[in-house]
């Protein structure tokens, strides 16, 4: 049995409690380098232990695979993904784009997932058939849209310095193709790609935490997320999303080089 | 006299009532180009209608600038300045940091502004003194930062893809410099380094709409905000906001090539 929404909203409210009253405290850049309180990690780590407690208190059975505190039970047949903080630049500097990220794992496969906004108040979910948006303007089910082809695709990465090499290569020959594109929105990418306002996203060198609660979010709202070859994205790596087969086919093409 | 906060609000909700139920829409950008309904350039023309008929009722000798709808009365000695979706890019991609500027100059100097980002309920108002927010979190006034130099800012801006030539070599010289660098916010750039998230902001080619509401704000709030060479950015072009006296100094050097 999968758990409920209710959980998971649960999680979310234990993880908001930590993470926004730390968002926005005006401590600068350094004050991190110095050794000094550093609310982006603090809350990192706070949320990520309060997410793990209500975790263990009802699953026992459960593995937790999180960015802060280490694994547990990786091979079990249920496996909580956690990535309190998605998006620590955007955190730092004040700009609402970054997501608490929830996800469930049933034998190794992606199949529930939550991204949650707390300032904003938008909240993503996938409840294993279908994905969800609440938000400021009410709440729907989401689906993707059809560009029709890279030519007419808006495209989002967090950052060209994410790549170097030949990557930053293919990864420029899926930029110069398509309609528009844009940098430095992390989860939130993804999220507008599975509600339909943006066709393909193409990140590199992700963790497993990165994606686990945003694959079934796209996959549920009909949208299409691999590696750079093709292969399941449960584990990272190179990171390819799309809106359509038809848009996610001519992209892999560029960057699986084949 | 200068005009009150009530007047500014009531062209922020007007402005509003044409923007937002047109955000989000899911339409494609192929739409816009294949000639069909545009939701963004609609939501321009049709906020920038609102907010002239409001001004145009309540002060008839105040003079307007905008960006889609022509000038009047550059000349007279109070001129609104107005852009009624600044950031169409994130607009389009359903990324909420654009916003609706509305400035207020007296003979040529900027000296009230008002940046609105109506999905999240975000709204930052310099009244001719003070620099104020509002939003999800509360009421307050802003102010901005002293990161100390460069080695230590946070510096936003729209794209390296802005910049060509020169202007992209002077711009890299700075970016290198820089603790944290991000790309894609357009005017919620400007708000967060008079908000004291973000220590620099550096841009070119922008238009006087551009910067005219976002002008105040960053004063008002004791940041700095002048073009490349240290001049009055009122008609915009390359245009460098700062925290503080000494990271604007190292950054001017960086960027007047003197």
């Amino acid at each position: 049995m999968l758990p409920g929404r209710d959980f998971f909203d649960a999680l979310a409210a234990a993880a908001k409690a930590e993470t926004l009253p730390r968002f926005r405290t005006g401590l600068s850049v350094v004050n991190k380098l110095l050794g000094g309180f550093d609310p982006v990690t603090e809350g990192d780590r706070a949320a990520e232990t309060a997410i793990r407690a209500l975790i263990t208190e009802k699953f026992p059975e459960h593995g937790i695979l999180g960015e802060e505190h280490g694994n547990v039970g990786l091979d079990r047949e249920h496996v909580w993904v956690i990535d309190p903080i998605d998006g620590t630049r955007a955190f730092i500097s004040g700009l609402p784009v970054w997501g608490t990220l929830i996800g469930f794992q049933s034998k190794g496969r992606a199949v529930m997932g939550l991204m949650d906004q707390p300032f904003i108040g938008e909240r993503y979910f996938a409840d294993g058939t279908r994905a969800w948006y609440s938000g400021p303007d009410g709440e729907r089910q989401i689906s993707v849209r059809d560009c029709g082809s890279l030519a007419d695709a808006t495209l989002f990465t967090t950052s060209p310095h994410i790549f170097s090499g030949d990557d930053l290569a293919k990864y420029r020959s899926v930029e110069e193709k398509v309609q528009l594109f844009r940098y430095g929105c992390d989860c939130y990418a993804y999220v507008l790609l599975a509600s339909g306002h943006v066709d393909i996203v193409v990140e590199n060198n992700l963790k497993p935490y990165d994606v686990g609660a945003l694959i079934p979010i796209i996959e549920q709202a009909g949208g299409i997320i691999t590696t750079w070859d093709g292969g399941r994205p449960e584990n990272g790596g190179n990171i390819l999303a799309a809106g359509s087969k038809a848009v996610h086919a001519e992209a892999m093409k560029l960057l699986s080089g084949k």
